[in-house]
């Protein structure tokens, strides 16, 4: 059985002026390669509602599942939950479920819920709340659309709450070999090998580093013996490579 | 006046399994600023053919350059320099100026040009080459679209390349303060100036980290004095936040 599909939509200005990293990318890749959720695309839209909207509706339309990262705080610029809820026809506002989580994590603080916090509460209808155990407000997800935040601590303690909540597939699994020839000189055999053998992908990734050059060749399969099989055709083809 | 404004596509299964990090994205972002071109947006798609035409023709419609990274190699899973053909509607065989351009990195290597590093001389009819200081296979700029191989040191080095020949805008300045303060307690104030200034942009970019949480506030402008001028204001609000 093919796996769940997922796409990626990050909010955030900062990344696209290269003044920060992403990081949420990375963790989500590797958490729905590790959960059996195939992720096949990821988006980086700026802070502009009309721009969210509109990735917000291709992504969710194209794929199983989207995952947001971004733009759910108090601030002015923190867009996302309109934004989603506009493209997925909800209705938004302050929930009450919401504005208790918060009230009882300022009391607990002893700060104040003002007007900027109470922002956090605005959840669209019909949408169920992910846990945050790091800063209380609340995540969502509508329909097939997860809006978490864009702090990584919150993402991941975000992510980890919503995901056993997900129904995977068989994870994909992987083994490479490192094999230090121009891909030129590798290119005829390995594609030879990915003919022969559908029923896995074979991806080679170069690299250059240190004068010296060479590729990384990635065999996957959900078949975790066809993997082995593969890998062991390789590993002949290539007898000075390695792991 | 506006500055120009650019996409960026990834084209990389190995990011979205969650194997590699992607490196370029934030090369680009911060090499596109500083040249005074505004990247509004980033897609990552997998090693597809149907999924890299499709994003291409919608970025290089929807904004004034497209920077694709990866997929322009020797291997079977180097596909992208046809799907850009197709997208754009362009021929594509092996062209003279790049096959010589291998020919003789290759006679330099005492290395033969074979099948699959011929390849790298398939270039839509119409483009003009990007330089590979690297290692020779170019890439290539076909209307707006520029071409760039995915492995790091290369990429950076066709960029080094092209950016000078592209029109850049004056570059856009940022300045950021960081307030060790929750957002809930600074967003009010930060709204009432970003509404005051509508000249500059202001974002909010939350942190959490050793048991400290705050924001780092940045405001961002093609006018300096501007910037200099708004961040006179907020240090005036916050006094205790630091540069």
């Amino acid at each position: 059985m093919e796996n769940p599909t997922a796409a990626m939509l990050v909010i955030g200005d900062e990344i696209l002026s290269g003044r920060t990293r992403d990081a949420n990318m990375h963790h989500l890749a590797r958490a729905l390669t590790d959960h059996g959720i195939r992720l096949c695309e990821v988006r980086i839209v700026a802070d502009v509602h009309a721009h969210i909207v509109e990735a917000v509706r291709a992504l969710s339309d194209g794929y199983d599942h989207l995952f947001t990262s971004g733009g759910i705080g108090p601030t002015h610029d923190d867009i996302t939950a309109e934004a989603v809820a506009e493209a997925m026809g909800a209705e938004i506002g302050i929930r009450d479920d919401a504005r208790a989580l918060l009230q009882a994590h300022y009391d607990r603080q002893g700060q104040v819920l003002n007007e900027a916090r109470l922002r956090m509460a605005r959840i669209p209808a019909g949408a169920s709340l992910i846990d945050n155990p790091v800063s209380a407000a609340p995540g969502f997800s509508l329909r097939n659309v997860h809006v978490m935040a864009g702090v990584p601590t919150i993402f991941e303690a975000m992510l980890a709450g919503l995901l056993p909540t997900l129904t995977g597939g068989a994870p994909v699994l992987s083994q490479s070999l490192r094999i230090e020839r121009g891909e030129g000189d590798i290119a005829a055999s390995l594609g030879a090998l990915a003919a022969a053998h559908p029923e896995v992908s074979i991806g080679s990734y170069p690299f250059q580093r240190d004068g010296v050059h060479g590729s990384n060749v990635v065999v996957r399969s959900q078949d975790g013996a066809a993997v082995d099989r593969v890998i062991g055709e390789l590993s002949s083809l290539f007898p000075e490579a390695g792991r």
